[in-house]
């Protein structure tokens, strides 16, 4: 007979019902390939009376998750509740209290709490998986603790949430305004009724602090990762964009600086031939550039049921195998506070949008603010004239720091002829 | 102190040497990631006196490496001397009954007697690892046997050989021939003095055996992969692929048909929009598309000394974090022989290629012949007119078998008026 790996499963939204129908469909290639039967003991949600298009009725029902830590008989927890805070928190630091294994998807629990219980988890001899917390369809945390384990990281970067891509994406190709395609992506299910989660960059941040702390064997610090999202970037940065030969990317890049480490989440201008250019629409991309593995890149849906529950059923089946690897990738003791590079020292090049009243001389008094401030001016746009309206004129600067960019925009913003705060966008040469 | 993780290392070319560049050079990060100090007790290869650019002198020197299993005393060996016989297979064997791990990269011995060793290592206790053996820059084999372990496999495809989407890509950008092109790629070291083993599709026909034989559970089968490669691709070939939309790629192709498993490697026709076309001069890529994952890519290098070290050190990582994961995803008590499905039956588009005399009527006939096989053209092409010599006419056929386009290829060839064996290239839907 052969063994079986019991676990509870707590949240039954497409998560959790995806993994219960992944669990029954391929259930016997599963005990196959984990050498053990995954067998689900307990469910619990909020609300069993809804249909979630999976037979659960063999389960025994739990209506508070926590009662599952109370009976017993399970190896592992299955966290599908999300949120950073109360009962997802309860659930996983009483499960890892008790020895019990964990499985989560929840990328804001982990970047807030991930280390405390991680330290947990180790002290009680639990595992704390997470491949579904980031980019769901790609293995990523599969391939840093273990695939890229050999090296060390240069860089990694990536396009973590599918929202923000699938957005810019359809702006690009359609010209659209961002109210109209973010509207669009809330009619289709892409994008949350409150959208700011993704749009302002905070599901990437959770996704690339994980993704940071693993590279770098340190603490996620969301307090110290700069992040800005895709709700400035207009129809007329995109076209811009494609006339320069870029396009705009919602990007999460964490890269070795001597020393220090360097964090941020922001748009960026991709060079349009790049390989990372041509990951369109909600597909994630990572890039891994290591020592000596040199440059991989992975592509794959970062949502969805079927691809989070993958990931979430490959998280048990390694752990039904035996399985386990520290929850950053090396022993807890040895994970560190970071040394932060300062971004604002960093340089690159810079698109710059103006919104100017078309005077005689205000082009003029621009290029003498920017060399105040010792930036170079690669390329200068001015398209329209119109008396009566402002009109746009678009920079793109050489190399330059993002702390002069940033006072340069301060003196900018300060000029009577210049009619809204200016827009930055930095040149990635990734 | 921490444990040590004995190894090793058979063979000091390229690979062997990198691996103890990665294992000295990245000593600290490896030995918080694996929990032991991955320690190099022997190494053996055929010159002692050959300048490796690695010190080697604190380990032992074995003249023959089945020295090493004499002596004892290593958790694995790290075979890295290449070939499916003599003494690659001598010493993997020897470990194995010994219950001494083994990491190789030795693709060519895996898939000719990779199912009898899987036997002799899980009947003895020990692992066998080989994530080096296909596309060393990509953790395939970890996302195959590991990170994509939920899903049934619906088909994986990939460009496996570096050597030939070498060759292939400088074609498509220069226009220049096979011959020359190839004489370049052997200067640059791209492809080895004697190139049959890459360009005529061994190789990558070794890594997909080993794909399929994980995507199916089923025996590595070199006798029922039907294999063509890239030497009878010509400069014509490439510009009318161009022209048609399409660029030509190398690839190996595993896919469920009903209750059977198609695989094959050859040359096609993809989608120049398809991300696989992207994936240019030396680099790897794999797509798995599985039952709940959907859709997944990775890209990186195939070969190379640090690729395809790092890949080598990453097995020795999860060896020494006490991984076992079966040699083929699955007890080998459970991998089967494949029903192979007859790739002759299956319908594609097809590029033909014929070769012929510009006399009136030749049209017709070919028209005739295609008709007769019940192929029908969706384009003809006959661009040079020539009474003196023979000029090319390019047909792109509607869906058809492969047996038709082979019988019809049959009856062309017989016709007194194409003068060439006509050239075929199936056109992927993939």
């Amino acid at each position: 007979m052969t063994d079986s790996y019991k676990i509870g499963i707590a949240g039954l939204g497409t998560v959790g019902a995806g993994v219960a129908k992944i669990l029954q469909k391929n259930a016997e290639l599963i005990t196959a390939r984990s050498g053990k039967k995954i067998e689900i003991v307990y469910v619990g949600a909020r609300d069993k009376t809804k249909d979630r298009g999976v037979d659960l009725t063999s389960y025994e029902w739990v209506d508070n998750p926590l009662e599952m830590l109370d009976k017993g008989g399970i190896d592992c927890v299955v966290e599908l509740m999300g949120g950073s805070e109360g009962i997802a928190y309860d659930l996983v630091k009483g499960a890892l209290e008790k020895g019990i294994s964990v499985v989560t998807a929840n990328k804001a629990l982990l970047a807030h709490h991930g280390y405390g219980l991680a330290q947990i988890a180790e002290s009680n001899g639990a595992q704390l998986y997470y491949e579904a917390a980031v980019a769901g369809g790609i293995p990523i945390i599969k391939a840093l603790r273990e695939g890229f384990a050999a090296n060390e990281v240069k860089a990694l970067y990536g396009i973590l949430n599918g929202t923000c891509n699938y957005i810019l994406s359809v702006m690009r190709e359609t010209g659209r305004s961002f109210d109209d395609v973010l509207k669009e992506a809330q009619d289709k299910g892409y994008a949350e009724a409150d959208p700011a989660f993704d749009i302002e960059g905070t599901d990437a941040s959770h996704k690339l602090a994980l993704l940071a702390a693993i590279a770098y064997g340190v603490k996620p610090d969301l307090d110290n990762l700069p992040t800005s999202g895709v709700s400035r970037i207009t129809a007329t940065d995109i076209a811009y964009a494609e006339e320069l030969g870029y396009r705009i990317k919602l990007l999460g890049i964490a890269s070795r600086r001597g020393d220090k480490v360097m964090q941020i989440v922001e748009p960026c201008f991709v060079d349009k031939n790049a390989p990372i250019a041509a990951v369109e629409n909600v597909f994630n991309a990572v890039f891994i550039d290591g020592d000596f593995v040199d440059t991989g890149m992975a592509i794959g849906h970062g949502a969805g049921e079927g691809p989070t529950a993958s990931a979430v059923v490959a998280d048990l089946i390694d752990l039904a195998r035996g399985m386990s690897v520290p929850v950053f990738g090396i022993p807890v003791a040895d994970v560190k506070d970071a040394d932060w590079a300062d971004v604002s020292s960093l340089k690159s090049g810079f698109y710059v949008r103006l919104e100017v009243l078309d005077k005689p001389g205000v082009l003029a008094d621009i290029s003498t603010i920017m060399r105040d401030h010792e930036i170079s001016m690669e390329v200068v746009l001015q398209r329209g004239r119109n008396p009566d309206k402002p009109v746009t004129v678009v920079v793109k600067t050489h190399e330059a720091t993002r702390a002069a960019i940033e006072k340069a925009g301060d003196a900018l913003e300060a000029h009577e002829a210049i009619v809204e705060t200016p827009s930055f966008i930095r040149i990635s040469s990734l």
